[in-house]
């Protein structure tokens, strides 16, 4: 089950990155111009080093046509839990859609057999683009339209962020080397959806995971 | 039945942006530094301006990471018929994929119902992401991964390009303004697969459609 991750730097795809590790033979990530993209892609950039697995980063100015308060230009992120009907603001049309798309079409060229792609249910409420609808029909058109059948490879797909904390405590994975905050400042502002739910998740952990925006 | 065009430029989009004109209320081309991109974006402007439909180019440098006889610095482009195994040199791994999955982003932004489509029964055999399987689960992925329930719409699917190119003969559209040759070179090899299923497309056309390249 040769893999390529689509690989953000956030906890996720880091937890996903460590837990698959033995599988994954090349890590892609992308700067689509976010707030909080080069806070993420250093850390993207560190983790697949320690492991060892090649990585590279594809820029995406299209993204630019968006209107998203994730992306620069963008209004502001707005403050509150993921759930909120404000945090709508945040999506960018298709963007998982997207993504799997250059991916598929990577491993198609490398001949690696699954994209892997840390999608979860705290996602589903906002994100279309994260459902598990959406994932299996995306994962159908990657088999029907590559000749090696490429297929997509979820396994949070039925998992919570803080579920996904937990394996990566068993995988003794280190969470301040790795971004969510939206807003992408200094530190992490713990007011955003993204803060709130990192929060949630890493409740207990050690607190400067948090606080101090990756730095202990 | 608001759609947004898929468009390269070539005979297929052409024949779709005449066809559904009415429709269509945005056309976006690609450049994905093919040898022949540039020849047809040039007509992929000229009959969008004709007819008065926003159109603008998405150029996407993440191409050079594949490997296609179709792209600059790729192996030669094959001689012969398009259902030749030698053929399969041409293909840029889930190219409509990735090309579909913008286009949906594009349109769930910009509240467009539909994406179009040119895809038909002479891409099949060489191109696993012209199929009609890739089409309707990639649709189903556009309506499930978007809040507006994007949809995509290939009319020509079940036509070959000979009856695509008597739809536009009916609509008067002039095919000398119009790039299919791979090469892209000043005129039309005459010998590359998709001037070789041109050439039969347009058997009975003014032959100077095909011989000059596009300039009468």
């Amino acid at each position: 089950m040769k893999g390529l991750l689509i690989y953000s730097g956030g906890m996720d795809s880091t937890t996903l990155l460590y837990n698959y590790k033995d599988n994954i033979s090349l890590a892609i990530s992308f700067n689509y111009g976010s707030k909080h993209n080069q806070k993420e892609l250093l850390y993207a950039k560190w983790h697949t080093k320690q492991l060892g697995i090649p990585h590279f980063i594809i820029k995406l100015n299209f993204f630019k046509k968006f209107h998203s308060s994730l992306l620069k230009g963008g209004v502001e992120i707005p403050e509150g839990h993921y759930c909120d009907e404000s945090m709508k603001s945040t999506v960018i049309p298709f963007r998982n859609g997207i993504m799997l798309a250059i991916a598929i079409g990577i491993a198609e060229d490398r001949k690696i057999d699954y994209v892997y792609i840390a999608n979860h249910t705290g996602d589903h409420t906002i994100y279309p683009d994260c459902r598990p609808e959406f994932i299996k029909y995306m994962g159908l058109a990657g088999q029907k339209g590559t000749y090696h059948n490429i297929k997509v490879f979820s396994p949070y797909i039925n998992k919570n962020k803080r579920e996904i904390a937990l394996i990566g405590k068993t995988l003794g994975i280190d969470y301040s080397k790795t971004w969510s905050c939206y807003k992408g400042l200094k530190y992490h502002c713990g007011k955003c959806g993204t803060c709130v739910e990192r929060k949630e998740a890493l409740k207990g952990f050690d607190r400067t995971i948090y606080k101090k925006g990756g730095k202990k």
